[in-house]
């Protein structure tokens, strides 16, 4: 068995940045940007008014002033002739700066007869204006990789980008393997359950950026297998979900290795998650879950996550960890890794009192992971642990 | 002008729960469960092995004793006899446990010679068997309502609910108004910009399930603004951007007026987004964003989303916020409650420098929102303020 840490370090050296490909931005959230992007022009592209009011010639002026009101300047409608001593131009927030304007008195600071505007007491001190290029300048840079925002977006739009160059999302084939399975909706025999791993991982990947494939369910027999392995060709990452303990013999690894997997490591000393596997099938990097639940959805969380991120080119390494005060007390851990399954709450994380790998609805709840490297000692209630948000 | 917290009790009066709709499982993430659903079954539906190991009919074993292998059991495979005193039989994790058998003893902890195991010592004290329920029982319920996680849907889909009651998504139909905007991609006259609000609004939307409808750029022209409101149509919520002030009246509102509009406020005591606005046309709940690129933003953040909530049937009110050491100082806050763009790092949060809000370079870079009350003091560093996580 090898570590969580070495076992993290194999997986991750079976993937690497996808190509980049161009989607329109209105399809860019969420999306990984691939390479850097430039603006291609100022914003704004003109000085701007920040307020509706009066542009004015000088930026010397009291209470008392009076100024002729020569034209109007709008968002999108500039006024096109200059402004001079003793003028002003009625003007409102966004619209370009008239020429020989330098300061923006706000409305609510003049008052107005026909088509003259005094300026009244006290006078706000701001100029009002937003000098071009405030925002950001042609040539300046979002850098890659970044997850895209909303905000994000916002600011491309700004930037004219209307083609973001982005990483193709990953390719996940997802196979759940045993002959106790069936799929939801069917009727399982009494000694049968649902399929519940393939939808769930599904889920979890789609929301890391990846297209999920959940194959047909396969059974513990060769042919079964076969097929489904052949059904994942084309994915950048196949998923087997169990399969690993049938009966005395590991039947996917057998029926993998027939189809060429070169794999990299068998088994991690980790809790929940001991029987995972991982290695290469031709271009396809192949991972094999566990096929408790729990263990399932934690090694995807531990494992599978990194991977994608990897092959988004995004910087990949193990998940984030926070430290922060445990509720209640730990007995000693054993030679294992044991992520916990735990629910912080104010600032504070307690772990849930039954840890059996095959109950989803104490992981449903969850929604931390407390993560005791091996051999630690007893802990106590308020002492500092490392957690895994989810 | 209304504060802050009147304005959001009138938007959310603008929405109600909307229908509930029937989705397979497998599109079920991020959904809002609409109604309780209840477990189909039992999980594990029969007692079952948690190791590998030997189905025993006692529980009161020692090192040397031994038993006669009859059989063998996997997961998918009942052992549809029983076992007597003597008597073991080879079993698997996850395989129904055998009538008369009351604990699995780990491969492990036994030799074999041919058909018959013999205990050695130390011999581990667990009974290694999942009771039938242990994790759910049929009619055990996951409440309403929810947004479902992955976890949740592993969770689903073990109590066998292939189609799941979610609400409906709200149909959200976005328009952007004025003359100096043009879609990405266009070529802006020297006195335009790019429309930027309308899509990052949408993918804002978006990731709080609803689904969006960017609708044409309206022109500050009557019929420019009528036709886009008719294609709003049959939407749950109308979103107009900008248009509020252009020249010296609000051309929105006059024409929303024009085709029914029955406004509930307008212009909210609020940094950024003082001429917001919001009323009900006909069907459509209606809210008139500011023009300016974060005001638009931060108004989606701090009234459209919980909006948002109440049609998916969530509890719904003000965006929960936090309590968090300033690193700077802060100047005096004027009359208006503002939402300073800010930066949370190691545990503190900083408040951008430039805070005017036409600078989506500055929201990009934020990851929460510090509320400044109105007329609040000034803060000093490590002094605690309230924030929004973006």
């Amino acid at each position: 068995m090898i570590s969580v840490a070495e076992a993290l370090e194999a997986v991750l050296a079976l993937g690497a940045p996808l190509d980049i490909e161009e989607v329109d931005l209105a399809e860019a959230d969420g999306r990984i940007l691939a390479q850097d992007v430039q603006a291609n022009r100022d914003q704004p592209p003109f000085a701007a008014s920040a307020m509706d009011g009066y542009a004015v010639p000088s930026t010397d002026i009291k209470p008392g002033d009076t100024f002729k009101v020569i034209g109007e300047a709008a968002a999108g409608h500039r006024f096109d002739r200059s402004v001079s001593a003793g003028e002003a131009v009625r003007i409102f927030t966004g619209a370009p700066l008239p020429d020989g304007a330098h300061r923006v008195v706000i409305q609510e600071d003049t008052t107005r007869e026909g088509d003259v505007i005094t300026l009244t007491d006290p006078l706000d001190s701001g100029h009002h204006i937003r000098p071009a290029g405030g925002d950001f300048k042609r040539g300046d840079k979002m850098e890659s990789p970044r997850l895209l925002s909303p905000a994000d977006i916002a600011l491309l739009a700004s930037m004219n980008i209307a083609r973001v160059p982005v990483r193709r999302r990953p390719v996940v084939a997802i196979i759940a393997t045993g002959d106790e399975l069936v799929s939801v909706g069917e009727t399982p025999r009494d000694d049968q359950i649902i399929a519940s791993n393939s939808l769930g991982l599904a889920a979890m990947f789609r929301r890391a950026g990846a297209e999920t494939r959940v194959l047909p369910i396969a059974k513990d027999t060769v042919s079964s297998l076969e097929m489904a392995l052949t059904l994942s060709e084309g994915a950048d990452l196949l998923v087997t979900i169990g399969g690993a303990s049938v009966g005395d013999y590991d039947i996917v690894a057998e029926v993998a290795s027939g189809v060429g997997l070169e794999r990299e490591f068998y088994k991690v000393a980790m809790r929940p998650g001991k029987p995972l596997m991982a290695g290469r099938i031709g271009d396809r990097a192949m991972v094999g879950l566990p096929g408790n639940p729990v263990s399932s959805m934690v090694c995807g969380e531990i494992f599978i996550l990194p991977l994608l991120s990897k092959f988004l080119g995004m910087p990949s390494g193990p998940r984030a960890r926070i430290e922060m005060p445990l509720q209640g007390a730990l007995s000693k851990n054993g030679p294992r890794e044991h992520y916990m399954r735990g629910v912080i709450t104010n600032g504070a994380v307690s772990v849930a009192r039954r840890q059996d790998s095959s109950l989803l609805t104490v992981l449903a709840q969850a929604n931390a992971l407390v993560v005791r490297p091996p051999h630690a000692p007893a802990c106590d209630s308020g002492d500092v642990v490392e957690v895994i948000p989810l």
